[in-house]
């Protein structure tokens, strides 16, 4: 199943080019929509039977004809993998990778949909687009082995991980406001089926920039919810985000980033610069 | 004014040597502290007559008598600067500092309140303590200016980052669960006067580690909020922690740690092993 939130924040599901809308039949609160995400997944079994009937009484629209937002509104954190694709850790000319670094964190006030604008904060520094396979997480996850992390994760989904270049903490480089567009919408964790053999893709105005796998990964989605779920107790609703392979490079004012996953959907975001700098 | 979180998430004002109990009073739910702290301040200025009416009619009890919680338990994010003064750059032998560095995120799930234990997730490496004074944000705050800071603050606390040492990204390094006690209560804007020229001291088994005066801030208090707030937009109770300095050392299993910041108040901690380990 793949659901997303639209227009005045309102949940859908994904039918074919439509997205029926199930806020009312899942009692999803528009005023709330990080809480009402976190109560659909908590009941998701219950109501999955009748989010399927729903699909054929419930209003529907266009996919096109819709604002998607952000799926995952305001998670109570973003985990973020550093440097776990070998040919990225080349092009980054650094030693260490996602094994010795651990995780680092990205500010949840940097979320923005997928029909967004990333808005940068400098004319004179280099800033980044990162084309990651993320996740959400379904219960909370404490001290998970890696064999088990698939029960956790509820769904997933396509994230930029929007970065500057520099000697800042990645925290700082990486927590601008805008800096992490999410979508298209979450991909129940039963239709991805493996998650770490999916190819990934990211155009910047239609010229291919990032192309690679997630059979790639040096820390798999599952490895990865093990690492940080030895640190620190995730919660529903949480995001994990897993990392860029290589290819990363600038993005300038104007420009139009597109990010594809095999099995979860693509989105693209407009680039500005920030009002007043 | 002091606002204290206790027992059962009950919401008090310290009055003396007691804790009065303002739940009622103030339409507190026990069930949500962080959102109920969020909508104190933003109607303290209202409640604040009230409050000090019910001094004399509500509930009190000993503070003694009390288990003092986290006072923010659970903010959206915890902002923290790295390396902001310069006793503490030399002892940990680094050429960066806060105004190169930027900032970095701990994990809200670390959080713990002032009578909690510390638990130490390795036997085989050094975890510190770091005393550093924190505030709250009371309203939102985007590209907020030095000179209007204080604004923005609702109040103060104690904080300890505790922090494992080594190569890791700082987040992964400091966000163990329990690895951020706060306490003992918020203390008011109004009754710190200057946060930037208040003494501070840690101790582990009442022997004093760290002892140095807020004045030897790099980025002071309202200096660091620009900066963060330049890069993301803080919201109301979220904490930011403003750096340690000199004298970080090990804690190790069985140590007491008690902090001490002029006008705030203290409280101390315990330490043992993570169970399992």
């Amino acid at each position: 199943m793949k659901i997303a939130v639209f227009n005045e924040n309102q949940v859908g599901v994904i039918n074919g080019d439509n997205v029926v809308d199930i806020t009312e039949l899942t009692g999803w609160n528009k005023e709330e929509p990080q809480r009402s995400l976190v109560q659909l997944m908590k009941n998701f079994n219950d109501l999955k039977p009748k989010i399927e009937e729903g699909l054929a009484t419930c209003p529907s629209y266009p996919v096109n004809d819709v604002a998607l937002r952000a799926p995952v509104p305001n998670p109570s954190k973003i985990v973020a993998a550093p440097i776990n694709y070998i040919l990225h850790k080349e092009e980054m000319n650094t030693a260490l990778t996602v094994d010795r670094l651990g995780f680092f964190l990205k500010s949840p006030s940097s979320i923005i949909g997928p029909n967004d604008t990333v808005l940068l904060p400098f004319k004179d520094r280099r800033v980044d687009h990162e084309a990651e396979i993320a996740f959400v997480i379904g219960k909370e996850a404490k001290d998970v082995k890696a064999e088990d992390a698939a029960d956790y994760i509820f769904g997933y989904l396509a994230l930029m991980d929007i970065t500057v270049r520099g000697k800042e903490d990645r925290p700082w480089r990486k927590s601008f406001d805008t800096f992490t567009p999410i979508g298209p919408w979450i991909v129940t964790n039963d239709e991805v089926e493996d998650p770490n053999k999916l190819q990934m893709n990211l155009w910047v105005n239609e010229e291919i920039r990032q192309s690679a796998n997630t059979s790639d990964l040096i820390y798999d989605c599952y490895k990865f919810l093990e690492a940080a779920s030895s640190v620190m107790t995730l919660l529903p609703g949480d995001i994990v985000t897993t990392g860029t392979p290589e290819g990363v490079a600038p993005i300038v004012q104007g420009d139009t980033v597109r990010i594809h996953i095999e099995r979860i959907g693509e989105f693209s975001v407009s680039v500005d610069y920030k009002p007043g700098i």
